[in-house]
Order: C-alpha cells, then sequence, then structure tokens
C-alpha cells in the first residue's frame, strides 16, 4: 500500500442516500484540511458540502487523488462510474479506491493512468510481502479499540482519541486498519484483506517501535465475539500488543449485526476476553475506558447508562459524539500503577 | 483448489536429510495405497523405500500426479527439480506442490503442462472465492485437534483419530486444512493462506453438514497461544464448530517454537481457553483428551507423565505413535451427558 497522494477531490458517483457516502462524510470529518472538494455525477444528489468541482479543475486546483468516496452493495465498481475516473487519470491525478473490484481489471483505467502517470490505488489490496509476527516487546504506547461487535464506533473513536491525545499535548499517531481508515491517514494496512498468517505481522508493521511516550491509536476490526470476523480481531491485538485497549459498545444491540443467532457478550466478559487474550504478547495492557454509541439514548437514559457502567466498571465511560473522549485520554495518560506482582 | 487426482509418485529431489522429506514419509505412512512410486535427482539420497519410477514410467504405471515431497528453507522451487516436473507433464501427470512459489510462475512448466495436458496445483494456493462464516449451527459430529503450540502433532493425531474411528466402526472423514494434509486426502484448504475475512468461512465449508452420526475429524492448525498465527486458530474454532476438542502437547517444549520470549500455556489454561473459545459456536464443545508427543520420554518417563496427565485432567490421555487414539475415540463415540444448566 503506497502513501497516499493528499489533497484529495471525492468522488459521489450518483448515490442519492447519505448513508451510501459514509466514506466521504468521514474524510470531510477527519481530514477536512485534505480535502478541497467533491464530484458527481448527473444522477447523484448527496453532497458533503464542498466546492463541486470536475476531475479536471481539481487537478488544476493541486489535487493529488481523486478518492471514491461511496460504498455500493457488493463492493463492485459500475462501469458508469469510469468516465470522470479517466479524466482524473488524464490529468495526472491518482485514483483511489476501497471498493472490491481492483481499479487496474478496467483497462479503461489502466490506458488512462499510462497517459496521464496517475496510479491507481487499491486500499484494500495487500500486495506487499508482509512479515508474520514476532511477539517481541517494542518501546512506544499503543491502544487500540476493541467492540463487542463490527460497525458500532472503533474507527470513530480511535481518530477521537488521537485528535484528544493532540489536544492535551501528547504525541499521537492515527493507524489505519481498514480502508476508510486508510483513506484518512493516507496510509495504513487494511488487515482484514491480509492473508491469515500475517495478521499479526501487518499489526506489527503498522505501528512500529517509537519514542516511549508516543501514542500509537490503533484502529480495531471485527470483534472477539463474531463468528466470522474473530479471527482477525485476535492477530490484530496480538501484532499491536497493546498497553490499553478502549471497549466500543452500542447499548441498542442485544445480537451480532446480521447473526441474530449470536449474542452479544455482556460488557465485563467482554473486557475480561480481550485482556486475555492481548496479556500474550504485553501482560501490563489495561482497559482504559469504554466508548459508548449511544445514538439510540436520549438524553436522560445515557446519562442514567453512562452512571450506571462507570459505577459498575470504574472506568470512564464516553460517548465520542456526545461527551468526547478527554475522560480516556486522561486515563491513557496517567501514570500507571505498578502491576500487582 | 482442485480435487487432487490420485494415485501419486513422490518427488524427493535432490534433498539429502529425511527431515526435508516429512511431506514424503507423510504421504507413504497416510495414504501408501495411493503412493505407487517415488523419484529424485542423482544427487538425493533420501528414499521412502518406495519403487524408483521415472516420471515417464510413473505415467506409464497409471499415476495421476507427481506430488513434490520435500520441503527446502525458505519454500522456494529450485530450478534445478524443473526437468523431472517438465517430464512428468509432458506425460500428462499433475504436478502438486506445497512450496510458497507458484508453479505457474515458471514458463517452463506453464508450457509443458499445455503440451501434456497436466494440471500446475499449488496446494497453498486459494483462488476459489471463500463464503464468509456464518456461525449458524449444521448437523454432523465435529473433533478438532488444537496445540498449546504449532508443530507438535496436529496433523498426525487427527489422521490417527479418523483411522481409530473407522476401526471403531465409525463413519469419520479427515479435514485436511495444510498442504501435507490436503495431499493425504486429495483435497482441502490451506486455511493459513486463506485472506484473513474468509478463515472461519473456508472451515465452515471444508466440513459441511452431514449425517448426524458422521465425524469430521479437522486438522487444527497454529495454536491460539502464538504470536503470529493464534488469529488463524481462532477462525478455524469458529468455522469448525466443534463438539469436541482434542489438545495436542509435546512436554520437552518450554516456550513456542522459535519463539523463547514466549512461554507455553500450561495444559489447564489450554484447555479452558479453547473451550471458551469453541463455545462462541458450539456451547457443548468438550475436551474429548489430551494427545502427548512424547518422543523425548522415555518409557517409564511416559508412563508417569500419563498417569499424571489422566489423573489431573480425568480425561484419556494417549500418544498417537505410542498407545494409539483407541482411548480418545472411546470418549467421543460415548453418549454425552446432558450439559449442566
Amino acid at each position: 500500500m503506497p502513501t497516499l497522494r493528499k489533497p484529495y477531490v471525492i468522488f459521489l458517483a450518483d448515490v442519492t442516500l447519505a448513508s451510501d457516502a459514509k466514506t466521504g462524510f468521514g474524510l470531510r470529518d477527519w481530514c477536512g484540511p485534505d480535502v478541497i472538494g467533491e464530484c458527481r455525477l448527473p444522477q447523484g444528489t448527496v453532497s458533503l458540502g464542498l466546492p463541486a468541482l470536475r476531475p479536471q479543475e481539481a487537478a488544476v486546483a493541486g489535487a493529488g487523488s481523486l478518492v471514491i468516496g461511496v460504498a455500493v452493495v457488493g463492493g463492485q465498481l459500475p462501469h458508469a462510474w469510469l468516465p470522470p475516473l479517466v479524466e482524473a487519470l488524464d490529468h495526472g491525478l491518482d485514483v483511489v479506491s476501497g471498493m472490491h473490484t481492483r481499479l487496474a481489471s478496467f483497462p479503461e483505467l489502466v490506458k488512462a493512468a499510462a497517459r496521464g502517470g496517475g496510479r491507481l490505488v487499491d486500499v484494500r489490496a495487500t500486495d506487499r510481502v508482509l512479515p508474520t509476527g514476532t511477539g517481541i516487546k517494542r518501546p512506544g504506547k499503543r491502544v487500540l479499540t476493541v467492540g463487542t461487535d463490527c460497525a458500532l464506533g472503533k474507527k470513530y473513536t480511535a481518530l477521537a482519541l488521537t485528535r484528544a491525545l493532540h489536544a492535551a499535548g501528547a504525541r499521537a499517531t492515527f493507524r489505519a486498519t481498514g480502508q476508510t481508515g486508510i483513506m484518512i491517514a493516507g496510509k495504513g494496512i487494511a488487515v482484514d484483506a491480509v492473508v491469515a498468517d500475517f495478521v499479526a505481522g501487518a499489526a506489527e508493521l503498522l505501528s512500529p517501535a517509537n519514542d516511549p511516550d508516543h501514542w500509537d491509536v490503533i484502529e480495531g476490526q471485527g470483534a472477539l465475539f463474531h463468528p466470522a470476523y474473530a479471527g482477525v480481531t485476535l492477530g490484530l491485538i496480538h501484532g499491536s500488543q497493546p498497553d490499553a485497549i478502549v471497549l466500543c459498545h452500542d447499548p441498542s444491540r442485544q445480537t451480532i449485526e446480521d447473526y441474530p443467532h449470536v449474542p452479544l457478550p455482556s460488557l465485563g466478559a467482554a473486557i475480561d476476553r480481550y485482556l486475555e487474550s492481548a496479556q500474550l504478547t504485553n501482560p501490563d495492557v489495561r482497559c482504559a475506558g469504554i466508548a459508548i454509541n449511544s445514538s439510540s439514548l436520549d438524553e436522560p437514559e445515557w446519562l442514567a447508562y453512562q452512571s450506571r457502567l462507570a459505577a459498575e466498571f470504574d472506568r470512564p465511560v464516553c460517548d465520542p459524539m456526545r461527551t468526547g473522549v478527554d475522560a480516556i485520554v486522561q486515563q491513557l495518560l496517567q501514570p500507571r500503577r505498578p502491576r500487582p506482582q
């Protein structure tokens, strides 16, 4: 995965539902200064509220890449989207995609890239040779977001933690493990697309040795309680060797999303299992807090839920969107009590 | 992964150490009736004690495939090995390899395959589209071999269990998850070479719904306590949804092989963690026994060790090579006590 060329122009294609443009909104919200405009097909109605730029105009304005900021069911790239991508490549932009279809599978795009000199970048592709994990402890601090399920705020929480660490004067780097995160960071490894033997090694590569007071904030993937993806999660935990985990949870879920036969674990069980797993490569790991996606709760419900959890677990309980994550960051930056022998 | 064409002629190349021909010995020992001979380069000195056949002679004798039965450091296929492979292909044999280098990366082999009509089969390659795991319980019984570490007898134990189940009159199928296992079974999926998101799905595909009294005996991979490969193991556990696990262990190991900084878990901790993990997709899972690789112990040491473990864990303790695994099979075939509520 090469480093992405910023700034970006976001391609919103022909989507008509904001929820199909989550990647675009994420880029606007988390790397806004790197996004100079948006571009869509005539049928598209979703806007990020950014200047509308044709690919050629974006090139003139200094864009480095046109980034596909939408997702469609199945992850296939429709042929109707090709003309603006060709235009971008013809004007020297890179085209960046998180879709399943490889960009290079379209001869039109390969030819345009050759003409204009831009690159076709599939952020899900991991063509580089990866090492296997070593399990050897490396310097620097690491915090990993983990969850009771997939798709409940692990990326958002990691980005919020990075921002709050910076605001608190700490040195911190967001480490991306999924496609949108990679586009935001400009680099990273899509760990779920890595060959299984190399997941822990990829995680080690992603958060290399660093200064003792530097924090890598690693975007979690999957969940240990997910019948399809738990292996990805475990490899990411072992390779990240986190000093701290932050547990993400959505109280409106009773079962794993799309797996109604698989109940969610209790928060206590989840914390125990994550710490137990992480201890293999970092015996000092602790849980620094709980990040709740409380969009299903009104304010009184949230406050009651928050105090109940804070009392039960004696750890900061935040909703990154409602309260920010400063309380968790305080916990991360607190000098560590010596481990009981 | 296509089904392999038996019978085999085993290619032993130029190796001079029996330990480099472990795959060849495994094939001889576990699918002997499917192996009609061996073939080596003039410099090679290792023999399986089978008739020496040139590839052309093997073809005349009815072989379906020439199987590379040796491994070399790094997993690269040396150019010096190509002539007999070309000869095999020219006479219509398939060539089967578990090396990292893809056979199709050698133009000589591609051309010879086109001439002779044979196939180039890389058993580590998983080009087929795999599903993600569903976690939905399927009929049929499954037993999975698991370990305190890698490379201590999980494949051997699974093969021995399959044989002993057959001898006890049970219906059972060995399900291969690694390269040698796949060559023995003639089919399977190398789960460590699967993209991480699909490991559990691959394991579901590998041991599909079956008759209620049929046993799939699934070859384990990796170890939950391995800093590089635990994710593969967890995905395999969840997809296999085993009714029983058999824990494999080598008492001469104190630390994970090649990871002197990572201690082995205790047997009790290992059983607990494996059962805890497996309960996600099969709450009724139990540990049916312990399979010891006791090659480091003399007979009195083994007997003392065996009785100590049997007393401590109240489960059959076997060494597949020393004692066979009938005691574990008896445990598997016993009607299950109802689960305590």
